[in-house]
C-alpha cells in the first residue's frame, strides 16, 4: 500500500450524489410531469452501466489474448470473465420484464419530449458490437435517411480504432489457428476424422437399407438426412469451399481456426482442451444473450410502440427483429455442431498425443 | 362430501409409480447407454405435464367466455388463470438452461435411436397452438415432404373439432364486440376519437415547424413520424380499410372488436375497464411468451445441431425461427399501441358514461 | 406545453457523463489495481438506482393512500406501481448471481481499502424500511458495540420525520379500517363468520370419529390439527386477545382492519372488493421478496466471507439472517391465511350487499 | 448397435400415456370439483421428476468418486453434471412463482382431502438429502409426535444402506485428503501459511496504529475485527482445535481435508487445481440452491397456510425455515472463506511445484 489507510463512507465510494442525482424528468421541465419517466429513466442508467462492466471485462479478455501465446492460467481467467459477462446479460434481458409494466399509453406521456434521443444513440453499446466482432459492412442499418452525428468526432474516433484493431472473433481466430494439435508426428486430425466420418455415413446407410421394421417414407426420410449431412461434411473437408464461403460472407473464421475449434469440441474431454472448450461454449453463450435480448427488445418496442416509428427515426420493430438475426458474431461456432460426429465413430488419439494432453502430475500415480 | 374420508400417502396421490417408471432409455435398449438421455426424456415430460395444465387453465378461460355476457366475477377470475399460464410459460423458457447442459456431442450419442420421433408430434403442444387461435392455413409448414400420421386419426378428429369451434382469439373477438359503450347517447366514441386525433397532429406539426431550436434534419424526421402516424390513423377509422386487411390476413380481429379494445386501452382507468385491460394485457402476455419460448428453442437447435435436420424430418432452426414470427395470435391486440394518443389528448367522457363506468357503492361517500 | 420543443441526445437525457464517470477503483488509487472492484461499485449503484425507482414508486402510491378516502381508479394505480416495485425486487435478488461471480479471493485483493464502508449506510435502502413501516424498536441492532454517525444529520432528520408520519403499514391499516362492509343492515359479518367456523368445525369432527378407513394415529392427527385451528379462530374471535397481541408486539394491524383484510381475501370474487383483494397481495409479494432478497444477501456473505466481519462492523451473516425474519413487515397479511376457511363454509352475503359490491353497470343486462 | 434400427413415436418414447394419465382429482372422486388441484398434482410430479434427475446426476457423480483415485478428466463429467443439478435447483426454486398462483382460499377448496399426505413423504428428496450426505443425528424431527411408516420397509432399506455407504460428503472428503501437495519436498503448506497471515496481521496491526486519517473509534473496529480473524486463523493453526470441533458436530470435513481445500482455494489460478476449484464451487452452489429452495417454500407455505398445522402433521413454516439453517451440507466448504488471505500476502510456490500444477505440453513453447 503506497498511500495511507483512510476512511471511506458508502455515499462517497459509490458517488451517490453524482449516481441519484442523473434523474432529470423532461416532462417536469415542461410542466407535465409523468410518473414513469424516473423509470424510464432509471432502467437505460442500469443498462449503461451493466454495460460498462461488461466493456471492462470483455476488454480485459482481449487482453489476455493480444499478446500471442495464451497461459493455461489465463484461459481459467478469461472463462470466469466471460461468465461474468453471460450473468450479466442474463439480467439485461430478465429487466425487460420491468420496462414492461410501463404501459404504451403511459409512456406516450412523456415520449415527445424525448425526440430525437434514442437507443441508437449509446456508444457503449455500439462499443461492445464492435469489440465482439460486428464490421461495420455487416450492419444492419437502421434508418432509410442518411443519419451522420450519432456520435460525436472522438467517439466515433475510438470506434474506427477499436474496428481497425483485433475484435475478440479475430483474437479467437488467431488463438484457434495457433492450436498445434492439428497434425501431430504421423496424426493428421483432418484425414482421420475424414475417414471416420465416411466409415459412419457407410454403416448408416446400410442400416437403414437393412431395416425391417421402418416405413418407407421413414428410409426416405432418413437416407435424405444421411445425404444433407454428407454434404456438410464435404464443405469442412474441402479448403477451397471453406474460403469461396468465407469470400461469400457466409462464414468468418478461416479454415484453420475452424478445424481447431471442431477438434477442440471432439476431444474436450482430455483435460488440456476441457478449459478451451469451456471458453469456446462462453462465446456462444454471449452470442445467443446477444440475440435473446435482441428478441425480447424487439417484442418489447411492438408492444409499447405498435408500429410506430423510434424516437431516433428507426423503423422500430422491424429493424431491432433483423439485427437479432444479422448481428451475431460467432454463428461458425455454433456451426461446428453441424460437423460433430457420434463419439463411438471418433477417431482415437495416439497414445502419445493424449499424454501430451495431459497434466505432468497425475493423481493415478500418487 | 360425499364420500367418507380416506386416507392418502403421498405417493398415491400423485401416481409416481406411473410417473417415475416412465423412462426408459432407448440407448440402454440399443446397449449403449448415454447418460444424458435421461435429462432428454425427463425434460420433455416436464413440458408435457405443463402444457397439460395450460391446457386445463386455458380451457377453464375459454369455457367462462363461451357463455355469452361474462360476468365482471369472471373476467377476475379468468385474469388469474391466465396470470398462471403467464408464470408457465416463463418457466417453460427459462427450463432451456437446463437442456443446454446437454452438448452436441452428447445429444448425438443417442440420437439415432430416436428418429423419426419429434417435438412436432405433440399432441398438447398442437391442441395449446389451435385453442389460442392458430388456423391450419397460417401454420407454417414444417417439412418439405408430404406428411401425414403425426396424429392418430382420434387425435385428428379433436383437433379439427377444436378448429371447428370458437379459439381463445374468436371468444375473445366476440366478447369485445359485445361492449356497449362504443355509442352512448350522444358519445359516439370513434367520431369523438377521430377529433382527437386529428388537433393532436394539428398542434403537433405546428409545433414542429415553430421550433427554432431542433435542426431541419430533425425537423424532417419528426414531421415524416407524424406523417406515418396520421397514415395509420386512417386505417382504423376507415371500416373499408381495415376490413380489406382482413380479408388478405393482415388483420385478425373485427373493426368493432378492435375499437372496442382501443376503448378499454385508452380508458383503463376507469373501474369497470380495469379488469378487461387486465384480460388483454395477459393476452399479449401469453402471445409475447410463447414468441419468446420458440426463439429460445430456435437458439437451442441451432446449438445443439447446427444446419443439421431435425429427427422429425423438420429443417430445424430455419422452420422454428419463422413460426416464432409468423405464429403470433394476438398480434392485433400489440398492435392496439399504434393507435393510442397521449392521455392529454383522449376526448373527456361524458360525466353519466363515466358513473356507468363505476361501482355502485363508492368508498367516496361512505 | 410551456417550453418550446428542443432536443435532446441520449447521453445528454441519460446524464451518462454523471453516471459513467462516477466508478473511482481505490485499489487503483492505492496502486494496487484489483479488476473486481469495477464490479462492486457498479452493482452497488445499480441496486441504488433501483432503490431510488421503487421509492418513487412507493412514495407515489402512499400518496394516494394519504388523503382519507381512496378512489378505485386509484387503487387500480396502486397495484400497477406495487406491481413495478415487486418486478424490480426479483431483479435485486437474481442480480446476486452476478456479484458471486466475484469470489471471495477476488474480493480480498481490495476489501482492505473499502472499510469502514458498508451497505447499512445506504440511505434509500433505510428510508424504504421506514416508509414501508420498520419501527426503530423493531429494529435488530447490527453491531454491538455503539454506532453513531452512520447517516448525516439531514439524512437522520428526513428519517426521523419519515418514522413520526404514516407509513404504508399505517396508511393500509387505516384504509381498512374504513372498509364499511363490516356491519351492513342486519349482517354483522364478524358474527356470521363466527357461525360459520363453529358449524365447520363440529362438521368436522364428527367426519373424523365416524370415518372407518383412516388410522387411529392419523384420527388424532386430526383432531389435534382441528383443536388447533380452533383456538387460532378464537383469538381472531376475541377482540381482547387481538388487543393483547398488539400490545405484546406479536401483532401489528388493529382488530378492525384485521377483520376488514379478511373479509376482502373472504369475498375477494365480488367485483368491487376484487382489486382492493391484488392490493393486499402486492403487499405480502413485496414483503416476501424482501425476505427473499434478506435470505440471498446473507448467503451471499456467507460465501464471501465465511465468519469474517463486515466492512462496517456487523457480524455479517447472522445478522442478516437474523433481520430477513424480524424485519418482516405485513407479517398480519400473510397471516390472515390461518382464519381462512373453504368457500363451501362461507356465510353467504345478503342480495342487498352482493348488489353494492357489484358495478352500477352489468354487461349481463347489456 | 446390437438391435435393429426401428421407429418410435414421440407419445409412445415418452410413455405420455402414463405421463398424462397420472392426474387424478380427489376433490373430483369426492364430487367437489377444485379447478386448482390440478395444478397441484402437475406441480408435485414435476418437482419428482426433477429429483429423479437430480438423483440420475449426483448418483453418476458419485460413482465417478468411489473409485479411489479420481481422473482429471472425470472431474470435468462431474463439474458439467454438478452445474446441470444447479440449473434445476435454480428453476425448482423459480417454480415456485407458479404455485403461489393458488391463493390460500382455493387451496382449502380441496386440502382436506389431501390428509395425510405431505411433501415429507417424498422418498427422492429424502434419498437427495441423504445422498449428498444428511445424516440422522442432524436432521430435525418435523413433528413432536413419533411418526413411523412415512417409507415402505422396501424404501427404508435403501436409506439406511445410502446412510451407511459414502455419502458426496465423504466422498469429497476422502478426494481432499488425497491431494497430494500439503506436503512437497520442503514446502509444507500449513508451516508456509501460518507464517504468511502472521505476517499479514503484523503489518496490517501497525498500519491502523500509524493512520493519521482514521477516527479512533474506527481505529477500535479495525482492532477487533483483526482480532476475530486473528482467532478464527488460530483454530484452522490448531489441529486438535479443529478436531474438538468436529466431535462437537461444528464441522464436518476433516483437518487433512479442510487443509487441502484450502490450499485449492488459494492456488485455483493453477492449472491443475482450477477444476477441483470449480468442482467445490459447484458443491457450494447446490447447498446454497437447496438452503434457498427451504426458504422460499417456507414462505410459501406461511402465505398458504398461515400457522395451520402442514398435512402431514408438521409445524410448517417453523420447520421448513430451521431445516433452511440446519440441513445445510458443505457448511465447511462456504466457511474456507474466512481462512483466506489476500493474494498478495499468500506464500510463493516452488517453482517445481507450480510446474508439478502446470500441463506437461504448454502453448507458449509451441
Amino acid at each position: 500500500m503506497d498511500k495511507e489507510l483512510s476512511s471511506i463512507h458508502y455515499d462517497q465510494y459509490l458517488q451517490l450524489q453524482k449516481i441519484l442525482d442523473a434523474q432529470k424528468l423532461r416532462s417536469e421541465e415542461f410542466k407535465e410531469p409523468a410518473h414513469d419517466e424516473m423509470l424510464f429513466i432509471i432502467v437505460h442508467q442500469v443498462y449503461e452501466l451493466w454495460f460498462k462492466e461488461i466493456l471492462h471485462d470483455l476488454g480485459s479478455v482481449m487482453d489476455l489474448f493480444s499478446e500471442g501465446a495464451v497461459e493455461e492460467a489465463d484461459i481459467g481467467i478469461a472463462i470466469s470473465r466471460l461468465d461474468r459477462v453471460v450473468k450479466i446479460q442474463k439480467i439485461l434481458v430478465d429487466q425487460i420484464d420491468i420496462i414492461e409494466t410501463m404501459t404504451p399509453l403511459d409512456f406516450l406521456d412523456f415520449r415527445n419530449y424525448l425526440l430525437p434521443a434514442s437507443g441508437f444513440q449509446s456508444f457503449q453499446f455500439r462499443q461492445l458490437e464492435v469489440s465482439l466482432g460486428l464490421k461495420r459492412d455487416n450492419r444492419i442499418s437502421y434508418t432509410q435517411c442518411a443519419y451522420s452525428g450519432v456520435f460525436s468526432q472522438k467517439e466515433q474516433d475510438i470506434l474506427d480504432a477499436l474496428e481497425s484493431g483485433d475484435s475478440m472473433l479475430e483474437l479467437v481466430e488467431k488463438w484457434l489457428e495457433r492450436t498445434p494439435f492439428l497434425q501431430f508426428d504421423n496424426f493428421d486430425f483432418i484425414e482421420e476424422y475424414k475417414g471416420a466420418v465416411e466409415n459412419m455415413l457407410i454403416s448408416e446407410e446400410e442400416a437403414i437399407h437393412s431395416a425391417d421394421y421402418i416405413t418407407d417414407h421413414e428410409k426416405n426420410l432418413r437416407i435424405r438426412m444421411l445425404g444433407e449431412t454428407s454434404s456438410y461434411f464435404n464443405s469442412i473437408f474441402d479448403k477451397k469451399s471453406h474460403e469461396d464461403n468465407l469470400e461469400k460472407g457466409k462464414l468468418k473464421l478461416s479454415y484453420k481456426a475452424t478445424i481447431s475449434a471442431l477438434l477442440i469440441n471432439l476431444y474436450r474431454d482430455e483435460p488440456l482442451l476441457r478449459q478451451p472448450f469451456m471458453f469456446l461454449q462462453k462465446l456462444i453463450d454471449i452470442d445467443e444473450l446477444l440475440t435473446t435480448w435482441r428478441n425480447r427488445h424487439a417484442q418489447m418496442v411492438l408492444r409499447t410502440l405498435g408500429q410506430k416509428i423510434g424516437t431516433g427515426g428507426s423503423s422500430g420493430y422491424d429493424y431491432l427483429k433483423t439485427t437479432a438475426e444479422k448481428h451475431r458474431i460467432f454463428y461458425d461456432l455454433h456451426n461446428i455442431s453441424t460437423l460433430l460426429i457420434p463419439r463411438s465413430a471418433l477417431p482415437k488419439l495416439p497414445a502419445e498425443l493424449k499424454k501430451k494432453l495431459n497434466f505432468t502430475f497425475s493423481l493415478r500415480e500418487e
